[in-house]
């Protein structure tokens, strides 16, 4: 592989524009050479605030060009698949926004694209780089805490989102809850065998009647008999809500929240402290950063991915479980769930 | 009520002897005026030990004391429910330890008695009156945490029973969880509609061969569509792990371990700070003690007591419905347990 | 030494009191025979409330009383120095609360009575037996933090004293911080050679118009050339600040204060807590018992007082050094400090 | 002042690569046009990372390029005072690195130049601008610890310097406390008064063998009434150590240490967490990054600058007492301080 990797870009949205700053600024041996956006504007924008030479409406531009080495597939959600099997087809490395998919045929005829074409795909799963959660998973492989018995994920967003967003997010389990369910995998070590979903409307009605949850508590059973419970509501008055703890039989380990400062003050009332970070942008900017980094140099050494497709197929397996048990109030096997 | 209430104890083991030295060194308003022991030996030190004038291995011979006001019933757990019932006919004022029993009928009869009598009924949920338990209940209670919607309790003690012990002690959720099903409901206040239990067999495998589980993960839904989780494993490597956690429409209240000091120290290895306590006896020393002080003011005061027969009741009726659960693997209503 | 060791308490104030019920309650192996109090009726008091068998408002009373064996001397402070020496020449072993006295021919003396008598003097200095302090001192002793080099004592009271008290006090250096020279000795493991005292009159004018300051910051050197800072403040709006903070070659050790709980509270204003404990007695609670039981046990095992008359004495010398610092604002060596 | 504002860089060495890399990634209304280093290769290299068009041995090519509208000066110490008043005569705005000098007159005659030139001057005591300093700051500038009386700053570096920078360094007071001077200025918000040094060489005895002091306490009287202690070591095994708490009337506002996690791990031995930040870069890096935006900002404002020259003038003419101060064991007015 050449000095510098030769990326495209393809979405120029939120996400999208985060990357293309993180390659500009952190990532010296990596260049994004064009960007693609279905809004072209954006795609123009986007260019010209990050140094980038070429701007397109049409990703097939970015696929034929045979500079690219590696695309990062930033696009809407139901174009992944699709971009990832045509990606692969045209022998570039994939990194590509989490899910996949919602719908499991079409995670995996992209996968088998991948696996075809002996390209790399890592699935954009970045809380696995946030430096506390990483820590947890160094202390957790290196045996510190021994076998992982019991798992806790606490994962509560600031604010609700419209219940327009919600009604076409593909509910709770595989828009919000499906981070938890990949870091719940990743912190373990191990698959999950089955799901208990309890679910709850209490932020917004709205929601209700859009046919999704706001609150939920969902019990996982790993393989090996490790439990893990994830608790996710859409609210948090104080902020966004990210913590998580593994208990073993050596000890725990646990992430706390991130905050802006660390001074306390104590008056004639109590002791006071700041809110955590409440933007996800602030919490995880490390994150985002590092699962880039990791990418480009997964592709420069030539090792695995470290979150891999299967990964991306995973959580969502779990999500398409964690609906089924919402729907019939039991617990729900995985090899229950099929494409 | 004479100034000084006179109080008989039922049961000189361990926390019978407890609640002994409680009363002569923390309630001036009360004073043991007889012990009962079916081992007499035990009975006469605690006596000795404790400044009680009279000690018998017959607790009739309380029931029968005029003087005696109110009894503290410490005995074996099959005995309680009877006691109860004798010492509701004899007119005394009962504190019970918990469990009132394992069988719905026997507790359903002993309320019975109770009601019929028209005495007090304190059974002893001793967590709900330590102070960080209590703290977060009042923060409930006053509204800033909102409408709760989410719990947490992690339960794990430091080291596992005995196998003999597990087989006996009527399961985990009967013998351990049931504390925290009362803190669930305690803390919530609300009752529980429905659980889902996952468990396994990690920490002794002699645990799981006597029929038993270490290790379980609790779903609760609660009446309203609060959900709660309670964590237990029967061994935690750093000590006695007792944690709470209350989340809300307005913000999240949250109860730490106590730590026999608060000392940290930093060195080139790490900062370090040590275990918090070992002991349930030192953890919730202060509980002890404040649950007999609120016994003998809700005598005094003629107020009611602040966990009622109908709180021990609902603590089983969850451990029931857990246990089928378990072995079901399917949420169990409460409304399916009956006697 | 009998099995029980016979106390007489000589004092019934506050102080005196606090005695009385850690040697009912807490120490089965001394109990208290008599008490003096020149105010008749405070003795009768303090019998009756835990269970003396005998009061007078004469101290010699009790010196002349062959079944005491051990004194505890909580009267004024301008008794202590005569009280211990009648008390040494009565072959009686000393517990005396701190300060000895104010005046150092006065402290000799006394210290010359003790030594002639070979009997035992403790000094009330208590905070070295609060949890937290003798932790630190532990590790210091330990060699966890290496050869100590700097240490931090913030002891600040949650409210000045009245004006009338500071004029008569001895000032603040004699009446509040003298415990905290005390805990410099104790955690450096070193004399103090030299102090710069610093202070202003920041609380309240009238305790400046009295002559004396509310807000002070002393450094210290201590032999072997480890640097110190105590600061002081009459009135701390968030109630008892008490913490320390050891430093050395090879890390450091703090000690923080202590809390009635350790709830937090989030919500959308910021993260909250409880104030620490206000009022003294609840802070050191812990360190009073801890205290009398090191003084019995000493007795009975005929081992070292934890904290010696000699304490008592450098504690008053730093104390009169740091005065005389403040009057002509310069350091001052100790070895200029006499009687 | 145009859209973007055009400045060159003067000295090409760690914190002059900085600066650039700030500019360049952080601070679109900012760049580098020109950088010079008298090591020519040093200037060279920095251009080509950071996108620097031109590059010079010479720094008067910049102060003589009429496009540069401000300079950053990042050369040797010894050269600041020069380039300041030459920069100033050439009409540009000046960032300058502290300390500005180490004699007072050649600062008083760079800031008279700066003054004649009605030029901005920003010197740069980064730490002002380290979100947990700031937010002390901006507790106490919104009174919510009332009158400020106590200010402790705990400094300390993770390793010693060699014993030869030691020896060119002006000493522990002018090389590494000098920024601890200026923050207890910038926290309480009022000049100092006096200063008592006390220190000590425990760290290395060549470093007092070269003249200098590694360990040290320092009380600062503050105009007002307020105290101060600063404590440095130039070794503290755990780490970079840098902690301030600002006490008031009203309470008190600390700030802790940073660390790259917050993972907690509870095991057999105890509670760990990792070490804080040990590298002053990684410590500062936010604050390196907030004072060149606010240096920009007070630009395009045509505000004042947030550290003044007299800001810097002042840290020296406190570090020249400290230095006094220790050379005659007493405290020392700044008004005996002259150039």
């Amino acid at each position: 592989m050449s000095q510098k990797l030769s990326v495209g870009l393809i979405g120029a949205g939120r996400i999208g524009r985060v990357h293309a700053e993180t390659v500009l600024t952190r990532l010296p041996n990596a260049e994004i050479v064009a960007v693609a956006d279905v809004n072209e504007e954006a795609a123009r924008r986007c260019a010209a605030d990050f140094a980038i030479p070429q701007a397109t409406a049409d990703y097939r531009e970015i696929l034929n060009n045979p500079q690219v080495q590696a695309v990062l597939i930033c696009s809407a959600t139901d174009t992944h698949a699709r971009i990832i099997t045509e990606a692969a087809q045209a022998g570039k490395q994939i990194f590509c926004e989490k899910p996949i998919d919602h719908n499991l045929a079409a995670i995996d005829q992209a996968l088998a694209a991948v696996a075809a074409a002996g390209v790399t795909l890592q699935v954009g799963f970045n809380r696995r780089f946030d430096p506390n959660f990483a820590r947890v998973r160094a202390l957790v492989q290196s045996g510190a805490v021994g076998n992982p018995e019991l798992l806790h994920i606490i994962s509560r967003d600031p604010e609700p989102p419209s219940p327009e967003y919600a009604a076409v997010s593909g509910g709770i389990f595989l828009d919000m809850t499906i981070h938890d369910f990949d870091m719940a995998r990743f912190l373990i070590g191990a698959d999950v065998e089955s799901v208990y979903a309890a679910g709850s409307v209490l932020v917004d009605p709205r929601i209700g009647a859009a046919g999704d949850l706001d609150t939920a508590m969902i019990t996982l059973k790993f393989a090996g008999g490790a439990l893990g419970v994830i608790d996710n509501s859409r609210r948090a008055a104080y902020g966004y809500d990210q913590r998580v703890e593994v208990f073993g039989s050596n000890g725990a380990a646990r992430a706390e929240n991130n905050f802006p400062n660390n001074v306390t003050l104590a008056d004639s009332t109590g002791v006071r402290q700041d809110l955590p970070y409440h933007f996800f942008m602030d919490r995880y900017i490390d994150a985002y950063v590092n699962e880039l980094r990791a990418f480009v140099r997964c592709l420069h050494e030539q090792t695995p991915p470290p979150v891999s497709g299967e990964d991306g197929r995973q959580a969502i397996l779990i999500g398409l479980a964690a609906r089924k048990s919402i729907a019939e109030n039991r617990p729900v096997h995985l090899n229950e769930i099929t494409g």
